[in-house]
Protein backbone atom coordinates (compact mmCIF):
# COMPACT_ATOMS: atom_id res chain seq x y z
CA UNK A 1 0.00 0.00 0.00
CA UNK A 2 1.64 3.44 -1.25
CA UNK A 3 1.47 5.73 2.13
CA UNK A 4 -1.40 8.21 0.96
CA UNK A 5 -3.60 5.07 0.51
CA UNK A 6 -2.71 3.89 4.10
CA UNK A 7 -3.74 7.68 5.60
CA UNK A 8 -6.80 7.40 3.55
CA UNK A 9 -7.61 3.96 4.82
CA UNK A 10 -6.64 4.64 8.43
CA UNK A 11 -8.39 8.11 8.56
CA UNK A 12 -11.48 6.43 7.61
CA UNK A 13 -11.18 3.77 10.18
CA UNK A 14 -10.63 6.48 13.03
CA UNK A 15 -13.57 9.19 11.82
CA UNK A 16 -15.74 6.44 12.13
CA UNK A 17 -14.44 5.54 15.54
CA UNK A 18 -14.42 8.89 16.45
CA UNK A 19 -17.65 9.72 15.64
CA UNK A 20 -19.10 6.61 17.36
CA UNK A 21 -17.51 8.17 20.56
CA UNK A 22 -18.80 11.43 20.09
CA UNK A 23 -22.69 10.55 19.49
CA UNK A 24 -23.31 11.55 22.96
CA UNK A 25 -26.43 12.67 24.85
CA UNK A 26 -29.72 13.68 22.97
CA UNK A 27 -29.85 15.38 25.48
CA UNK A 28 -27.14 18.20 25.17
CA UNK A 29 -27.32 20.78 27.98
CA UNK A 30 -25.46 24.02 26.99
CA UNK A 31 -24.63 22.25 23.28
CA UNK A 32 -21.36 20.77 24.93
CA UNK A 33 -21.56 17.84 22.49
CA UNK A 34 -22.33 19.09 19.31
CA UNK A 35 -19.17 21.49 20.40
CA UNK A 36 -17.22 18.22 20.78
CA UNK A 37 -18.36 17.31 17.31
CA UNK A 38 -17.67 20.26 15.87
CA UNK A 39 -13.96 20.34 17.43
CA UNK A 40 -12.67 16.73 15.98
CA UNK A 41 -15.47 15.90 13.61
CA UNK A 42 -14.69 18.76 11.22
CA UNK A 43 -11.70 17.74 8.91
CA UNK A 44 -7.98 17.00 9.81
CA UNK A 45 -5.08 14.57 8.73
CA UNK A 46 -5.64 12.52 11.22
CA UNK A 47 -1.69 11.96 11.27
CA UNK A 48 -1.60 11.10 14.61
CA UNK A 49 -3.67 8.01 15.19
CA UNK A 50 -2.56 6.90 11.45
CA UNK A 51 1.01 7.05 13.74
CA UNK A 52 -0.70 4.83 16.59
CA UNK A 53 -2.36 2.01 13.76
CA UNK A 54 0.76 2.35 11.51
CA UNK A 55 3.52 1.96 15.03
CA UNK A 56 1.11 -1.04 16.51
CA UNK A 57 1.32 -3.02 12.98
CA UNK A 58 5.38 -2.39 13.55
CA UNK A 59 5.38 -4.29 16.19
CA UNK A 60 3.33 -7.34 14.95
CA UNK A 61 -0.42 -6.30 15.92
CA UNK A 62 -3.25 -5.20 14.25
CA UNK A 63 -4.99 -1.95 13.89
CA UNK A 64 -8.43 -2.74 15.45
CA UNK A 65 -6.66 -3.55 18.43
CA UNK A 66 -5.06 -0.22 18.54
CA UNK A 67 -7.73 1.61 17.58
CA UNK A 68 -8.92 2.86 20.73
CA UNK A 69 -5.64 4.47 21.33
CA UNK A 70 -5.26 5.94 17.90
CA UNK A 71 -9.10 7.68 19.14
CA UNK A 72 -7.36 8.53 22.41
CA UNK A 73 -4.56 10.27 20.30
CA UNK A 74 -6.58 12.20 18.39
CA UNK A 75 -9.23 13.27 20.85
CA UNK A 76 -6.08 14.22 22.90
CA UNK A 77 -4.78 16.34 20.24
CA UNK A 78 -8.54 18.23 19.20
CA UNK A 79 -8.67 19.45 23.08
CA UNK A 80 -5.11 20.30 23.03
CA UNK A 81 -5.94 23.01 19.94
CA UNK A 82 -9.77 23.89 21.06
CA UNK A 83 -7.44 25.55 24.55
CA UNK A 84 -4.62 26.68 22.06
CA UNK A 85 -7.38 28.50 19.99
CA UNK A 86 -8.39 30.72 23.12
CA UNK A 87 -8.24 34.23 23.45
CA UNK A 88 -5.97 33.65 26.69
CA UNK A 89 -3.92 31.40 24.77
CA UNK A 90 -2.94 32.36 21.02
CA UNK A 91 -6.25 33.59 20.10
CA UNK A 92 -7.27 32.59 16.82
CA UNK A 93 -10.89 33.16 15.10
CA UNK A 94 -10.00 30.71 12.57
CA UNK A 95 -9.12 26.70 12.56
CA UNK A 96 -9.52 24.59 9.06
CA UNK A 97 -11.58 27.63 7.45
CA UNK A 98 -13.56 27.67 9.76
CA UNK A 99 -15.05 29.49 13.21
CA UNK A 100 -12.71 28.14 15.93
CA UNK A 101 -15.02 26.25 18.43
CA UNK A 102 -14.76 29.55 21.30
CA UNK A 103 -16.09 31.91 18.24
CA UNK A 104 -18.43 29.13 17.11
CA UNK A 105 -19.62 28.23 20.69
CA UNK A 106 -18.53 30.89 23.03
CA UNK A 107 -15.17 30.62 25.54
CA UNK A 108 -16.60 28.84 28.45
CA UNK A 109 -17.96 26.24 26.35
CA UNK A 110 -14.76 26.09 24.63
CA UNK A 111 -13.15 25.20 27.97
CA UNK A 112 -15.45 22.61 28.68
CA UNK A 113 -15.18 20.71 25.85
CA UNK A 114 -11.45 21.18 25.72
CA UNK A 115 -11.93 19.11 29.08
CA UNK A 116 -14.48 16.80 27.82
CA UNK A 117 -12.30 15.91 24.81
CA UNK A 118 -9.22 15.41 27.11
CA UNK A 119 -11.53 13.53 29.19
CA UNK A 120 -12.73 10.89 26.35
CA UNK A 121 -9.23 10.74 25.45
CA UNK A 122 -8.34 8.81 28.79
CA UNK A 123 -11.90 6.88 28.59
CA UNK A 124 -10.73 5.29 24.87
CA UNK A 125 -7.90 3.90 26.90
CA UNK A 126 -10.02 2.17 29.09
CA UNK A 127 -10.72 -0.27 26.35
CA UNK A 128 -7.34 -1.51 26.24
CA UNK A 129 -8.11 -3.58 29.21
CA UNK A 130 -5.12 -5.03 31.03
CA UNK A 131 -2.78 -3.20 28.71
CA UNK A 132 -4.56 0.32 29.95
CA UNK A 133 -2.33 0.95 33.08
CA UNK A 134 0.49 1.56 30.88
CA UNK A 135 -0.99 3.25 28.10
CA UNK A 136 -2.59 5.65 30.74
CA UNK A 137 0.58 6.15 31.76
CA UNK A 138 2.23 6.62 28.54
CA UNK A 139 -0.19 9.04 27.81
CA UNK A 140 -0.74 11.19 30.66
CA UNK A 141 3.38 11.55 31.04
CA UNK A 142 3.40 12.74 27.05
CA UNK A 143 0.74 14.86 27.02
CA UNK A 144 1.36 16.11 30.93
CA UNK A 145 2.62 18.84 32.54
CA UNK A 146 6.66 17.34 32.03
CA UNK A 147 6.23 17.24 28.26
CA UNK A 148 2.71 18.81 26.34
CA UNK A 149 2.08 21.18 28.39
CA UNK A 150 5.46 22.49 29.32
CA UNK A 151 5.81 23.18 25.57
CA UNK A 152 2.97 25.35 25.96
CA UNK A 153 4.00 26.92 29.58
CA UNK A 154 7.01 27.68 27.36
CA UNK A 155 6.04 28.89 24.51
CA UNK A 156 3.78 31.52 26.83
CA UNK A 157 6.62 32.55 28.93
CA UNK A 158 8.10 34.20 25.65
CA UNK A 159 9.88 32.94 22.30
CA UNK A 160 12.52 31.07 21.46
CA UNK A 161 15.99 32.89 21.64
CA UNK A 162 18.44 29.49 20.14
CA UNK A 163 17.59 26.40 18.29
CA UNK A 164 18.19 24.17 21.44
CA UNK A 165 15.39 26.27 23.22
CA UNK A 166 12.89 25.89 19.71
CA UNK A 167 13.35 22.15 19.97
CA UNK A 168 12.38 21.88 23.42
CA UNK A 169 9.36 23.43 22.72
CA UNK A 170 8.45 21.75 19.31
CA UNK A 171 9.80 18.43 21.88
CA UNK A 172 7.03 19.40 24.27
CA UNK A 173 4.14 21.02 21.61
CA UNK A 174 4.67 18.22 18.82
CA UNK A 175 6.79 15.71 19.46
CA UNK A 176 5.73 14.50 22.98
CA UNK A 177 2.65 13.18 21.46
CA UNK A 178 4.12 12.04 18.25
CA UNK A 179 6.33 9.77 21.00
CA UNK A 180 3.09 8.79 22.62
CA UNK A 181 1.29 7.50 19.76
CA UNK A 182 4.08 5.50 17.88
CA UNK A 183 4.53 4.04 21.73
CA UNK A 184 0.58 3.48 22.38
CA UNK A 185 1.04 1.28 19.01
CA UNK A 186 3.21 -0.88 20.36
CA UNK A 187 1.79 -0.90 23.75
CA UNK A 188 -1.40 -2.36 21.96
CA UNK A 189 0.19 -4.35 20.10
CA UNK A 190 2.02 -6.32 23.02
CA UNK A 191 5.46 -4.71 22.05
CA UNK A 192 8.41 -6.15 24.18
CA UNK A 193 10.72 -3.27 25.86
CA UNK A 194 13.37 -2.71 23.32
CA UNK A 195 10.58 -2.55 20.21
CA UNK A 196 8.40 0.16 22.70
CA UNK A 197 11.71 2.04 23.13
CA UNK A 198 12.53 1.95 19.24
CA UNK A 199 9.00 3.35 18.45
CA UNK A 200 9.16 5.71 21.66
CA UNK A 201 12.00 7.44 19.81
CA UNK A 202 10.86 6.98 16.44
CA UNK A 203 7.81 8.95 17.17
CA UNK A 204 9.64 11.63 19.08
CA UNK A 205 12.45 12.48 16.44
CA UNK A 206 9.05 12.27 13.34
CA UNK A 207 7.09 14.84 15.36
CA UNK A 208 10.33 17.00 15.79
CA UNK A 209 11.01 16.98 12.40
CA UNK A 210 7.39 17.39 11.63
CA UNK A 211 7.12 20.66 13.78
CA UNK A 212 10.51 21.90 11.62
CA UNK A 213 9.46 21.10 8.08
CA UNK A 214 5.89 22.88 9.09
CA UNK A 215 8.24 26.48 10.04
CA UNK A 216 9.95 25.79 7.11
CA UNK A 217 6.96 25.23 4.69
CA UNK A 218 5.42 28.61 7.05
CA UNK A 219 8.42 30.63 6.97
CA UNK A 220 8.18 30.50 11.10
CA UNK A 221 11.40 31.44 13.17
CA UNK A 222 13.23 32.48 9.50
CA UNK A 223 16.54 33.28 11.67
CA UNK A 224 16.30 28.99 12.84
CA UNK A 225 15.67 27.94 9.11
CA UNK A 226 19.51 26.70 7.93
CA UNK A 227 19.82 25.34 11.29
CA UNK A 228 16.44 23.53 11.23
CA UNK A 229 16.78 22.62 7.16
CA UNK A 230 19.99 20.64 8.86
CA UNK A 231 18.12 18.92 12.01
CA UNK A 232 15.41 18.18 9.81
CA UNK A 233 18.03 15.70 7.94
CA UNK A 234 19.57 14.51 10.99
CA UNK A 235 16.71 13.71 12.56
CA UNK A 236 14.94 11.92 9.90
CA UNK A 237 18.07 9.46 10.03
CA UNK A 238 17.55 8.76 13.90
CA UNK A 239 13.52 8.18 12.83
CA UNK A 240 14.95 5.74 10.95
CA UNK A 241 17.82 4.23 12.60
CA UNK A 242 15.24 3.65 15.42
CA UNK A 243 12.90 1.36 12.96
CA UNK A 244 15.32 -0.54 10.94
CA UNK A 245 15.35 -3.37 13.06
CA UNK A 246 11.66 -3.63 13.05
CA UNK A 247 11.95 -4.76 9.33
CA UNK A 248 9.39 -4.57 6.29
CA UNK A 249 6.32 -4.30 8.76
CA UNK A 250 8.18 -0.81 9.75
CA UNK A 251 7.92 0.16 5.96
CA UNK A 252 5.01 2.63 6.06
CA UNK A 253 6.74 4.41 9.30
CA UNK A 254 9.69 5.10 7.13
CA UNK A 255 7.60 6.37 4.24
CA UNK A 256 6.21 8.65 6.81
CA UNK A 257 9.74 9.87 7.74
CA UNK A 258 10.59 10.39 4.24
CA UNK A 259 7.00 12.17 3.64
CA UNK A 260 8.08 14.20 6.24
CA UNK A 261 11.60 14.91 5.36
CA UNK A 262 10.67 15.38 1.86
CA UNK A 263 7.77 17.85 2.18
CA UNK A 264 10.62 20.70 3.42
CA UNK A 265 12.82 20.37 0.80
CA UNK B 1 -12.78 6.46 65.33
CA UNK B 2 -14.62 9.60 65.41
CA UNK B 3 -15.53 11.13 62.09
CA UNK B 4 -13.54 14.81 62.44
CA UNK B 5 -10.48 12.16 63.76
CA UNK B 6 -10.91 10.32 60.46
CA UNK B 7 -11.21 13.23 58.24
CA UNK B 8 -7.96 14.82 59.95
CA UNK B 9 -6.26 11.36 59.42
CA UNK B 10 -7.46 10.94 55.80
CA UNK B 11 -6.49 14.87 54.95
CA UNK B 12 -2.89 14.19 56.10
CA UNK B 13 -2.27 10.90 54.25
CA UNK B 14 -3.84 12.38 50.86
CA UNK B 15 -1.83 15.78 51.42
CA UNK B 16 1.13 13.84 51.19
CA UNK B 17 0.39 11.86 48.33
CA UNK B 18 -0.29 15.10 46.66
CA UNK B 19 2.50 16.72 47.63
CA UNK B 20 4.60 13.75 46.11
CA UNK B 21 2.99 13.60 42.82
CA UNK B 22 3.03 17.57 42.12
CA UNK B 23 6.91 18.21 43.14
CA UNK B 24 7.17 17.98 39.68
CA UNK B 25 10.61 19.51 37.10
CA UNK B 26 13.29 21.68 39.04
CA UNK B 27 12.62 23.48 35.54
CA UNK B 28 9.49 24.91 35.64
CA UNK B 29 9.11 26.55 31.88
CA UNK B 30 6.14 29.48 32.96
CA UNK B 31 6.04 28.64 36.63
CA UNK B 32 3.59 25.57 35.46
CA UNK B 33 4.17 23.21 38.48
CA UNK B 34 4.36 26.45 40.39
CA UNK B 35 0.62 26.95 39.75
CA UNK B 36 -0.38 23.44 39.97
CA UNK B 37 1.04 23.30 43.89
CA UNK B 38 -0.60 26.58 44.39
CA UNK B 39 -3.82 25.20 43.23
CA UNK B 40 -3.59 21.69 45.16
CA UNK B 41 -1.81 22.25 48.15
CA UNK B 42 -3.51 25.74 49.51
CA UNK B 43 -5.50 24.02 52.09
CA UNK B 44 -9.31 22.03 51.42
CA UNK B 45 -11.12 19.95 53.20
CA UNK B 46 -10.65 16.61 51.32
CA UNK B 47 -14.08 15.05 51.91
CA UNK B 48 -14.13 13.34 48.18
CA UNK B 49 -10.49 11.80 49.01
CA UNK B 50 -11.51 10.82 52.39
CA UNK B 51 -14.67 9.49 50.97
CA UNK B 52 -12.59 7.15 48.44
CA UNK B 53 -10.94 6.03 51.27
CA UNK B 54 -14.01 4.90 53.51
CA UNK B 55 -15.42 3.56 50.83
CA UNK B 56 -12.46 1.54 50.12
CA UNK B 57 -12.86 0.32 53.65
CA UNK B 58 -16.33 -0.09 54.07
CA UNK B 59 -15.76 -2.91 50.83
CA UNK B 60 -13.38 -4.40 52.52
CA UNK B 61 -9.85 -2.98 51.29
CA UNK B 62 -7.34 -0.44 52.56
CA UNK B 63 -6.40 2.93 52.84
CA UNK B 64 -3.01 2.34 50.82
CA UNK B 65 -4.46 0.11 48.28
CA UNK B 66 -7.54 3.48 47.26
CA UNK B 67 -4.73 5.86 48.08
CA UNK B 68 -3.83 6.72 44.06
CA UNK B 69 -7.44 6.65 43.69
CA UNK B 70 -7.89 9.08 46.11
CA UNK B 71 -5.35 11.27 44.90
CA UNK B 72 -6.98 11.41 41.38
CA UNK B 73 -10.34 12.33 42.61
CA UNK B 74 -8.36 15.50 44.66
CA UNK B 75 -6.74 16.02 41.78
CA UNK B 76 -9.93 16.26 39.02
CA UNK B 77 -11.63 18.55 41.78
CA UNK B 78 -9.04 21.05 41.83
CA UNK B 79 -8.54 21.20 37.96
CA UNK B 80 -12.62 21.68 38.01
CA UNK B 81 -12.50 24.92 40.53
CA UNK B 82 -9.06 26.05 38.37
CA UNK B 83 -11.41 26.48 35.23
CA UNK B 84 -14.89 27.63 36.80
CA UNK B 85 -13.30 30.17 38.20
CA UNK B 86 -11.75 31.43 35.41
CA UNK B 87 -13.35 34.49 33.60
CA UNK B 88 -15.51 32.96 30.55
CA UNK B 89 -17.15 30.57 33.74
CA UNK B 90 -17.46 31.99 37.11
CA UNK B 91 -15.02 34.97 36.86
CA UNK B 92 -13.96 34.77 40.87
CA UNK B 93 -10.71 36.55 41.38
CA UNK B 94 -10.49 34.89 45.66
CA UNK B 95 -10.99 31.23 46.33
CA UNK B 96 -10.21 30.00 50.16
CA UNK B 97 -9.12 33.71 50.79
CA UNK B 98 -6.09 33.74 48.18
CA UNK B 99 -6.07 35.06 44.55
CA UNK B 100 -7.64 32.63 42.37
CA UNK B 101 -4.77 30.93 39.96
CA UNK B 102 -5.80 32.74 36.67
CA UNK B 103 -5.48 36.16 39.38
CA UNK B 104 -2.24 35.11 40.63
CA UNK B 105 -0.55 33.21 37.21
CA UNK B 106 -2.72 34.41 34.38
CA UNK B 107 -5.53 33.15 32.62
CA UNK B 108 -3.35 31.04 29.95
CA UNK B 109 -1.40 29.79 32.60
CA UNK B 110 -4.38 28.72 34.47
CA UNK B 111 -5.81 26.80 31.78
CA UNK B 112 -2.77 24.77 31.56
CA UNK B 113 -3.18 24.20 35.14
CA UNK B 114 -6.20 22.99 35.42
CA UNK B 115 -5.21 20.83 31.74
CA UNK B 116 -2.52 19.44 33.72
CA UNK B 117 -4.04 18.70 37.05
CA UNK B 118 -7.05 16.87 34.84
CA UNK B 119 -4.41 14.82 33.23
CA UNK B 120 -2.53 13.83 36.63
CA UNK B 121 -5.81 12.74 37.65
CA UNK B 122 -5.85 10.13 35.42
CA UNK B 123 -1.73 8.93 35.58
CA UNK B 124 -2.88 8.84 39.52
CA UNK B 125 -5.36 5.61 38.44
CA UNK B 126 -2.08 3.66 36.40
CA UNK B 127 -1.05 3.01 39.83
CA UNK B 128 -3.57 0.03 40.49
CA UNK B 129 -2.81 -1.98 37.69
CA UNK B 130 -5.09 -4.68 36.74
CA UNK B 131 -8.17 -2.34 38.20
CA UNK B 132 -6.85 0.58 36.17
CA UNK B 133 -9.52 0.46 33.07
CA UNK B 134 -12.49 -0.23 34.99
CA UNK B 135 -11.26 3.35 37.37
CA UNK B 136 -10.26 4.80 34.25
CA UNK B 137 -13.77 4.33 32.99
CA UNK B 138 -15.48 5.72 35.89
CA UNK B 139 -13.35 8.30 36.87
CA UNK B 140 -13.99 9.70 32.92
CA UNK B 141 -17.47 9.02 33.04
CA UNK B 142 -18.25 10.61 35.85
CA UNK B 143 -16.07 13.57 35.68
CA UNK B 144 -17.01 13.26 31.94
CA UNK B 145 -19.45 15.20 29.07
CA UNK B 146 -22.25 12.89 30.49
CA UNK B 147 -22.13 14.25 34.05
CA UNK B 148 -19.88 16.94 35.86
CA UNK B 149 -19.39 18.64 32.15
CA UNK B 150 -22.70 18.16 31.41
CA UNK B 151 -23.79 20.17 34.48
CA UNK B 152 -21.09 22.85 34.28
CA UNK B 153 -22.79 23.46 30.61
CA UNK B 154 -26.37 23.07 32.02
CA UNK B 155 -25.31 25.84 34.39
CA UNK B 156 -22.95 28.09 31.62
CA UNK B 157 -26.55 28.00 29.76
CA UNK B 158 -28.90 29.35 32.39
CA UNK B 159 -30.34 28.77 36.00
CA UNK B 160 -32.53 26.26 36.92
CA UNK B 161 -36.23 27.00 37.05
CA UNK B 162 -37.26 24.09 39.02
CA UNK B 163 -36.15 21.52 41.78
CA UNK B 164 -35.89 19.36 39.15
CA UNK B 165 -33.58 20.99 37.42
CA UNK B 166 -31.56 22.02 40.09
CA UNK B 167 -30.84 18.49 41.56
CA UNK B 168 -29.77 17.50 37.90
CA UNK B 169 -27.32 20.11 37.49
CA UNK B 170 -26.68 19.00 41.26
CA UNK B 171 -25.87 15.60 40.26
CA UNK B 172 -23.88 16.70 37.69
CA UNK B 173 -21.40 19.31 39.11
CA UNK B 174 -21.30 17.76 42.97
CA UNK B 175 -23.12 14.02 43.31
CA UNK B 176 -21.14 12.52 39.74
CA UNK B 177 -17.48 13.50 41.53
CA UNK B 178 -18.96 12.10 44.83
CA UNK B 179 -20.44 8.97 42.92
CA UNK B 180 -17.16 8.55 41.49
CA UNK B 181 -14.89 8.68 44.55
CA UNK B 182 -17.31 5.92 46.49
CA UNK B 183 -17.02 3.84 43.59
CA UNK B 184 -13.37 4.25 42.58
CA UNK B 185 -12.60 3.00 46.53
CA UNK B 186 -14.69 0.03 45.68
CA UNK B 187 -12.92 -0.70 42.38
CA UNK B 188 -9.01 -0.14 44.50
CA UNK B 189 -10.71 -2.73 46.82
CA UNK B 190 -11.79 -5.12 44.66
CA UNK B 191 -15.36 -5.25 45.34
CA UNK B 192 -18.12 -7.07 43.48
CA UNK B 193 -20.86 -5.55 41.77
CA UNK B 194 -23.35 -5.37 44.40
CA UNK B 195 -21.44 -3.45 47.18
CA UNK B 196 -19.90 -1.07 43.90
CA UNK B 197 -23.28 -0.20 42.72
CA UNK B 198 -24.21 0.74 46.49
CA UNK B 199 -20.97 2.57 46.54
CA UNK B 200 -22.01 4.34 43.54
CA UNK B 201 -26.02 4.90 44.66
CA UNK B 202 -24.28 5.98 47.91
CA UNK B 203 -21.93 8.80 47.05
CA UNK B 204 -24.34 10.13 44.08
CA UNK B 205 -27.31 10.65 47.06
CA UNK B 206 -24.19 11.94 49.17
CA UNK B 207 -23.21 14.51 46.50
CA UNK B 208 -26.96 16.19 46.24
CA UNK B 209 -27.21 16.33 49.73
CA UNK B 210 -24.10 17.85 50.47
CA UNK B 211 -24.90 20.36 47.80
CA UNK B 212 -28.62 21.01 48.73
CA UNK B 213 -26.80 21.51 52.40
CA UNK B 214 -24.37 24.28 50.96
CA UNK B 215 -26.95 26.06 49.05
CA UNK B 216 -28.94 26.24 52.53
CA UNK B 217 -26.31 27.18 54.73
CA UNK B 218 -25.42 29.76 52.04
CA UNK B 219 -28.19 31.11 51.18
CA UNK B 220 -28.17 30.19 46.98
CA UNK B 221 -31.30 29.32 45.51
CA UNK B 222 -33.99 30.66 48.23
CA UNK B 223 -37.11 29.76 46.02
CA UNK B 224 -35.81 26.04 46.84
CA UNK B 225 -35.21 26.32 50.18
CA UNK B 226 -37.95 24.25 51.75
CA UNK B 227 -38.06 21.82 48.76
CA UNK B 228 -34.31 21.07 49.14
CA UNK B 229 -34.70 20.78 52.92
CA UNK B 230 -37.10 18.27 52.43
CA UNK B 231 -35.13 16.03 50.01
CA UNK B 232 -31.99 16.76 51.80
CA UNK B 233 -33.26 14.27 54.09
CA UNK B 234 -34.69 11.43 51.59
CA UNK B 235 -31.46 11.73 49.82
CA UNK B 236 -29.99 11.18 53.22
CA UNK B 237 -32.23 8.11 54.24
CA UNK B 238 -31.44 6.85 50.79
CA UNK B 239 -27.76 7.04 51.12
CA UNK B 240 -27.63 5.58 54.49
CA UNK B 241 -30.34 2.44 52.74
CA UNK B 242 -27.36 1.96 50.09
CA UNK B 243 -24.92 1.46 52.71
CA UNK B 244 -26.18 -0.54 55.71
CA UNK B 245 -26.18 -4.07 54.30
CA UNK B 246 -22.16 -3.51 54.35
CA UNK B 247 -22.34 -3.10 58.00
CA UNK B 248 -19.80 -2.32 60.12
CA UNK B 249 -17.16 -1.54 57.89
CA UNK B 250 -19.34 1.25 56.54
CA UNK B 251 -19.73 3.41 59.66
CA UNK B 252 -17.64 6.01 58.82
CA UNK B 253 -19.99 6.37 55.72
CA UNK B 254 -22.82 6.60 57.66
CA UNK B 255 -21.49 8.96 60.01
CA UNK B 256 -20.73 11.08 56.88
CA UNK B 257 -24.10 11.43 55.82
CA UNK B 258 -25.41 12.35 59.38
CA UNK B 259 -22.98 15.06 59.24
CA UNK B 260 -23.87 16.67 55.65
CA UNK B 261 -27.56 16.19 57.05
CA UNK B 262 -26.74 17.96 60.08
CA UNK B 263 -25.30 20.55 58.28
CA UNK B 264 -27.49 22.03 57.44
CA UNK B 265 -30.39 21.67 60.31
Amino acid sequence: MTLPDLLDEARALVDAELARRLAGDADDPGRLWEAMRYAVLGGGKRLRPALVLAAARAAGGTWEGALPAAAAVELLHAYTLVHDDLPAMDDDDERRGRPTVHVAFGEGTAILVGDALLTEAFAALAALGPRCAEAVAVLADRAGARWLLAGQARDLAGGATSLAELERMHAGKTGALFSAAAELGAIAAGAGADARARLRRYGMALGIAFQHADDLADGDHPRFAAEARRRLGELAADARAEIAPLGDPARPLAALIDWVAASAA
